[in-house]
């Protein structure tokens, strides 16, 4: 997930376009069969033909694992951040070998590491399904309506990928209900990674620096897809080019933003505002507490809890940044204003009625049901497989049509993937996680709530959290196994106490789920659909839909802006790095980057900045110039993007990357990969 | 302080009054010359007269340390709650005599446990000196106008005390400027504790069950006033009437609420909103958890932390339940509709002007100042001391007009009691907090902004609170006394280094605060002059003005209330702490209290509500009956009253308070202490 950094309070955005109005300036994460290439060609003097999209389609990947990444050599050399193989490199590594801290350089390919959980996923066709999916609705609603739309996925998933060990069918609801499609995809589930630089490199700045630029980040790192135990092979992919970019320079992001709620309605903004952010950065931020002073006990306890504190960190520096955005009067009163524009004009559109006001309920409806639906899912990886295993066996004994998304034939590979692959749990840190989940549970839904009785019974979160994970053998993939293979008969078998944790759970989970479906997502499919038909009456079908972790592609140039009255320049250089390293952490020098310091050319472009609108997993995707070469990845935002979530203001909200003639510097001197520079220069 | 449990998210207030219009049904936090006697006779068919009222008043303490109390026999013993006198047991406490845990009953006088830093204050007099201070005004602005008031105001307490060994004058602003009032207090700063339940018998249920009714706290505890080492007389105090509350018979609450924001404009509200609640929401947030963790470490730490941890948790609840009510849009329409109201009925009033575009501007500059003003003081003790010791030895360098507020002549002597008293400073948790606090600046800040590098220079904020912490001999007693007799001369020799940071953040601190006295506090006094004056026009002189941490009576009667349909019973018994009972923190029982199960009268009253109108600061404020006795202590609110900081709802706020029945029956059964019994009744 790209990461954005705290938001000023006073700080108001400037020019920001509508965002349910036909797009401006440099805004919009458009999908790859809706590229404004009109609009394009009118704002830089060219725009990408078909044959460019479609190559760069092919070699765009998404990882499963929340981030983006592109192909960049035939021998399936993939290139991403390095916070999106932070966790790889965490699972990785133990006391002795500390591949975060210390980087990794596979010096062959057979030292390449595997990557648990994770998937290297290629579109390879997308196909309307608006029909198919409407059609099976009809005029359902609530519970009715999900459940036979549900059905109605599943059944295309499976027509569509008949051959799941190679391919995976999704479809995804664009326009809150107004377009289904179903994306195909060419899945490699055997990812490994190849080379990654020292943690503090990619790092340098920490939480401090995160969404702030000028910034020294070294955000790069590369996998490789494999298939039967060899390198995949994908002639097409793009062509590394290690140059700075130019000031100016037309730019695109190809990649796979997770969401955005730009389309949202006030009464969503308002549930966000008054009900889940709060709840969101005051929890977070006591976990980040418990996490830093856990960390602070000893080494091993820093390093085994450093991937969670990181991930912490940065979710909470968005959701802070939200909420200075949903606070800023100026800035939602500019999506007040798109939302009574578009209600003007569907004003007399008798079959489009009054969607707003069905949102309204689903959203009064839901504010009754969020938080025992947040607070009767504990946080706790062994909870995690615990759940899994469970509605794996029970949904498993259902005809697929029936099951819960997540659980269907199409989607029951990467499910199993991410249950069974092996990966270390940490007791402690579990416990951690657990005992904070359920004293909040315990502190939102009140101490004499049913479902905090539920949640623990007599015992203290500490007691149950100790009980629990203590009396678990589900660390040990093969135990996972058994029970995933055995079903539900091993299932009910099972003496395992976090096993019949997630059994007793269940039932309350999945009658909150149905409530949900009845009150909420029902009711919201219907008005979805109805907002969508007002949007495209009213301002043509050359929209972009909110951001789904599905592929998009962004344009943009390389372009500072203003600050406070000051230029922010473009980019920066490796060498000030060094200038501004403290020796204090996180402003540290890696040991090696340090090392390097006289062979390293200080005036290479380190990270640089473009209008391209982006948002978090969008990270690690490639920054292409006209000629289709790569010359970046980009990492991050700025701090004005925070509100992008919302809205995108293209005076001030930028994309960070880090340059390919970086990536370049590090390969040849710092840590040094001689094959993988002889494999990306196309030796 | 009372505390405040969670706002449920989707919960509404039911008849919100109009708090800048006269109050209405059981609201009001009023002074002692502005008791609306009429409208409570038209109530409740009764009211008290002058001598009543003047009984009562001489009855009532302050304590210093932010609670109310009073006293209730003519040895100078006082009624409060355990949770002020938590921070004495605390300081008098050590690894092997833990006296919070354990409780404490002097079974002697002499044995009597000296409570540093708290002194307690009975008003003796109360003039109006608004004439005065508007006069020194005049049409001042800016910082200009705050030097002359704090001048006049300076004058006006030491003409008023000369004797500043048993008396303190203090000036409190009324109406945001509307009316100024010097209150002249006998005070006594020697405070003993004679008797204090387990802690577990006070804080049953703990954080979970804090704000929460039915409830079962026995949060009371007997202090006692001290003069020339002898117990004050104090022939004017309540009688001690331990009985039952009948309901529906009225009731006072007599103490000090600290503070409410009633009168406050829409745009400080907004601030309030935007600004202050995320921020102070976040970060202590992210202090309770390292707090948490860190007192897993040892029982040491949890002892030591304890203090710490029950205010940052009690204040979050207060935050929290505050960012609600300002997220509900009903309740602040409501609010809304008031400042509309006063608005259109001054709007022909030239002398009025537009009081409210003056408020928006102060809280537009405000905004720009505040981060800087909150993140320039670190959080820690020893800080405090030198910070305090430092702006001492600079401003009794001035003469007594020119000083800050806190360092006048009449403020001194409990400056320097409090700066003085011996009390424990435990190192880790004074780390704790400062590298929290430093951390919590360079996030908010930013890292390159030049208050960060004030605060840190090149270090981390671990670094230089160890540095700073284990470098600094402040924690002892003796070091302070001397710095604060060497004056300038002794700071400026002194080569401790929390000394020397103080002195070095003071510059940047004074110039925050001239800016904001500039740009914010002096614009503020015209603009609410202005207010106070709009609202006497508008709605007559029966109006109570917002909290102040001074004397007022709020009037109620004993009554449940409605929840989710189900009526919510008046009082539980102490028999009831039984079933509540898990045998886990913090539903355990404390050991004597249960070890006492069949001693205990099952039937005793033990808390009850009321609908007395109270805040934070009315902790430990005695409930009085009509016959004048006390029949329980104040020492929290119901979930409901969350939002009682910004208005009332008379139909679901309520008092919690302890009955001195329950209190008797600890005294006689749980923790015998035959003697205050025998005071208690007179004998």
């Amino acid at each position: 997930m790209t990461s954005r950094t705290i938001l000023l309070a006073a700080a108001s955005l400037g020019s920001l376009s509508l965002a349910a109005a036909p797009a401006s300036a440099d805004e919009g994460m458009w999908t790859f069969d809706g590229f404004p290439a009109e609009q394009v060609r009118e704002a830089y003097g060219w725009a990408p033909d078909a044959a460019w999209l479609e190559k760069v389609q092919n070699s765009a990947v998404r990882l499963t694992g929340g981030c983006s990444a592109s192909f960049v050599s035939p021998d399936g050399l993939i290139l991403t951040n390095h916070h999106c193989v932070a966790s790889c490199l965490f699972d990785n590594s133990n006391d002795e070998t500390d591949y975060l801290l210390n980087g990794y350089v596979a010096d062959r390919r057979e030292r390449e590491l595997k990557c648990p959980g994770q998937q290297a996923e290629v579109v390879t066709m997308i196909t309307d399904v608006t029909d198919d999916v409407t059609g099976a609705i009809g005029t359902l609603t609530g519970e009715a309506l999900t459940k036979a739309r549900d059905a109605k996925i599943a059944e295309l998933e499976s027509a569509g990928c008949p051959d799941t060990e190679t391919t995976r069918c999704q479809v995804v609801t664009l326009f809150g209900g107004g377009q289904y499609k179903l994306y195909t995809y060419r899945k490699y589930s055997d990812v490994r990674l190849a080379w990654a630089p020292e943690d503090r490199a990619a790092t340098f700045g920490g939480d401090p620096d995160n969404f702030n630029f000028p910034r020294y980040s070294l955000d790069a790192s590369f996998l490789r897809a494999y298939e039967n135990g060899e390198p995949v092979s994908t002639p097409e992919h793009l062509t590394w080019n290690p140059r700075a970019p130019e000031e100016g320079e037309i730019t695109f992001v190809v990649g796979n933003p997770g969401s955005t709620a730009r389309l949202w309605t006030e009464s969503q903004r308002a549930f966000e505002r008054e009900v889940r952010l709060p709840v969101t950065v005051a929890t977070m931020s006591e976990l980040r507490g418990r996490l830093i002073r856990a960390m602070d006990e000893s080494p091993q306890k820093a390093r085994e809890g450093g991937d969670l504190l990181s991930g912490v960190e940065n979710s909470l520096k968005v959701y802070i940044g939200r909420t200075g955005a949903l606070g800023d009067p100026a800035f939602t009163a500019t999506l007040a204003e798109a939302e009574a524009d578009l209600k003007a004009r569907s004003a007399n559109d008798a079959a489009i009625g009054d969607p707003w006001a069905a949102v309204d309920q689903a959203l009064a409806n839901y504010r009754a049901l969020y938080f025992p639906l947040r607070f009767t899912q504990p946080s706790s990886d062994l909870y995690s497989y615990a759940r899994t295993l469970v509605f794996a066996a029970q949904e498993r004994a259902k005809p697929n049509a029936e099951r819960l998304p997540g659980f269907t034939d199409s989607a029951l590979p990467l499910t199993e993937k991410q249950v069974l692959d092996e990966r270390p749990v940490y007791p402690w840190l579990d416990k951690l996680t657990m005992e904070w989940s359920l004293s909040k549970a315990r502190e939102y839904l009140g101490v004499d709530d049913p479902d905090s009785q539920l949640l623990l019974g007599k015992e203290s979160p500490e007691q149950r959290a100790e009980r629990l994970i203590d009396g678990s053998k589900l660390a040990d993939p093969a135990v996972r196994k058994a029970l995933w293979d055995g079903g539900m008969a091993a299932i009910e078998a099972s003496d395992d106490p976090m096993i019949q944790y997630a059994l007793a759970l269940a039932p309350r989970q999945r009658e909150l789920e149905q409530l949900a479906d009845e009150q909420y997502s029902g009711p919201l499919a219907v008005a979805g659909a109805k907002l969508a038909d007002a949007r495209f009456a009213a301002y043509g079908d050359t929209l972009y839909p909110d951001a789904t972790f599905t592929l998009r592609i962004s344009y943009g140039a390389v372009k500072g802006w203003t600050q406070r009255g000051n230029e922010v320049p473009i980019h920066t250089t490796m060498g000030g790095t060094f200038d501004r390293a403290t020796g204090n952490a996180p402003f540290d020098l890696a040991p090696a980057f340090a090392a390097k310091q006289a062979q390293i050319d200080a005036n290479t472009t380190y990270d640089f900045v473009t209008t391209n609108d982006i948002i978090g997993g969008n990270s690690g995707s490639p920054v292409i110039d006209r000629a289709g070469t790569v010359i970046g990845a980009a990492f991050d935002g700025n701090i004005h993007s925070l509100g992008g979530n919302y809205g995108y203001d293209g005076t001030m909200n930028r994309t960070v990357a880090v340059s390919t003639a970086a990536v370049q510097e590090a390969l040849e001197t710092i840590y040094p990969a001689p094959a993988l520079v002889a494999e990306l220069g196309g030796e």
